[in-house]
């Protein structure tokens, strides 16, 4: 395989090929006898060729890939060698693993029917709970990966020791999530901008925006201890990009976005409703109580209406670009311009986003 | 705590208290900021003192005092000191964690009601799907238990390798039962001994047998490279165990079992079955393929009729004497005492047991 330096589409194809390597090492697995059966199981029918391809390819590898990314910046544009960028893409693969497992358990528990625009992989024929474990294994391909490829380098424990405690954090975010959804059924007082923050910033900025930096700077010899502005700037990207996607489960446009929202009849403690019981007056913190998490469109229809009365659309705009100069200035404040170079282009990535 | 080398109730009570130990300091991690409420999820309802003490304490606690004795004559009777003793436990409830991680999400995956005569966590009120990440989030109290305890170990990074393996090849043994027991019901000729074999191994013996004595090597210094022996014999003792127990699910007695074995009904892949495939004339495994797997009474009688008549108690009488004559004489080949000490310790402590 060519060293891929050039262009967004070769790094994609770059990064496309070395999932088949990946693939491949994982169904001959030794510490695992495969029967002919448990290779299709694998291959075929789930994890790898089902909820990988299906839910990730068609995404914009956006996480996997900014490991690569980030690695060249933190290069400062230096070429890199095949076995660089071999190693950048695998763990890149790693996180999208990571993703993959977390999403096929999600949609057991929030009992979903498609996720873009295919049928839930538990909800596949003869599949059904076996999902669980099926999710569980995509876990599991994380440190096989890690091991074949990185036990050597003077960071594996490092690595090790990330994936472990970012799966510890969303984990923990997914709790709190799943647990504020069940109280606020009776008590949307419950719903404040403390708990969305620390909902979304444990539940989706580790694992989405800090883990593939750090991988990144792992690779290139750094010590995360080093980097507490790094993972606070990039979590802080996390809650701004959780926002817009509240915002655009809302005001998005649903052929843009690629699916119809339903924050509003699913009980999420969204940004936008906590934004809401902020500026309420009596009389419309009764309207929103009382239609809330509501699949009737009629009362979907009247927390819209109310959104708009409270002109959360402009609130989002102000925070939106608060947001990005304070993100700029902190980044601004970090000694290296290589690192600067990583969080910028990360946030020009997701800065002003319609989808 | 006083370091602990008296009775097996000492041992039990100084195990007892590192689990209060280890709770309160999950309970604090600083990697998660926890709330009120979820403090209480996590201790109260969920994982930490509902499944763990439920499902576990009511248990042997085999597996995690297997630790404790094990490096006790890894050391050869020396006295350990109070810190030898609480890492061993420490070890020893990662291993406990690892089952109920399982436990919990086999509930699930098998549509169970109850476990030791409880409700399954899952069944539990506002539990339902929400124990897939309670589940999750058990496994993931593994490595931060061993990040607290064991980091500034020379072996720390073999102990993340062991248990990441161990936990693969016990999702893999899953996955094999899960989709051999789906296209069993199709087709009962695709339950054979290399089959129930490969279930056996992966599913219970690396997580039963193999990693408790692993553990307590490590602690002692060894390099599992060097132990294939003992891996060897640790998995057939598996092996052995589960035969034990699926023979004790039809002909052990209830009351002393604690449980109605179901596995005729549950259409299981079981030592039993399999001995009866290899066994039966036409017109027996007729009768086999009409019955099995049913949950009508009498089609549970005409199966265990035809196991009497094929005198399966006879069999499984010959392989567990043969299998302990083998045991014994692989554990002799081993070039160190204390090692065959471990070995015969833990064949000691299942040899002809009833429950």
């Amino acid at each position: 395989m060519a060293a891929s330096n050039g262009s967004t589409s070769d790094l994609k194809s770059t990064f496309l090929k070395v999932y088949s390597v990946l693939k491949s090492e994982l169904l001959e697995d030794p510490a695992f006898e495969f029967t002919d059966d448990a290779r299709q199981w694998v291959d075929r029918g789930t994890c790898l060729t089902f909820n990988l391809l299906k839910y990730i390819v068609p995404g914009k590898l956006n996480r996997g890939l900014s490991v690569i990314d980030s690695y060249k910046l933190l290069k400062e544009g230096k070429d890199l060698t095949e076995d660089e960028v071999f190693l950048a893409s695998a763990l890149g693969w790693c996180i999208e693993w990571l993703q993959a497992y977390f999403l096929v358990l999600d949609d057991i528990m929030d009992n979903s029917h498609t996720r873009r625009g295919q049928p839930c992989w538990f909800r596949v024929e003869k599949v059904g709970m076996i999902a669980v474990n099926d999710g569980v294994l995509l876990r599991n391909h994380i440190p096989r990966i890690l091991k074949k490829h990185f036990r050597a380098k003077p960071y594996y424990v490092d690595l090790l020791d990330l994936f472990n405690e970012v799966e510890f954090q969303t984990a923990s975010g997914q709790m709190i999530d799943l647990i504020t959804t069940l109280e606020g059924e009776k008590d949307l007082s419950k719903y404040k901008l403390s708990v969305h923050r620390r909902i979304v910033q444990y539940k989706t900025a580790y694992y989405s925006f800090y883990i593939p930096v750090a991988c990144a700077l792992l690779m290139a010899g750094e010590n995360l201890d080093n980097h507490v502005l790094v993972k606070n700037v990039l979590i802080e990207m996390g809650v701004y990009f959780q926002v817009q996607d509240d915002y655009l489960d809302c005001f998005g446009a649903p052929e843009v976005i690629g699916k119809i929202g339903t924050d509003i009849e699913d009980f999420k403690c969204s940004w936008l409703v906590v934004q809401a019981l902020e500026r309420v007056n009596e009389e419309q913190k009764k309207v929103l109580y009382e239609n809330y998490g509501k699949v009737d469109p009629a009362c979907v229809a009247k927390v819209k209406a109310l959104y708009n009365d409270l002109n959360l659309q402009g609130v989002f705009e102000e925070y939106e670009s608060n947001s990005y100069n304070k993100l700029i200035s902190s980044i601004e404040e970090h000694p290296s311009k290589p690192v600067q170079a990583v969080l910028k282009s990360f946030l020009g990535k997701i800065y002003k986003r319609q989808k």
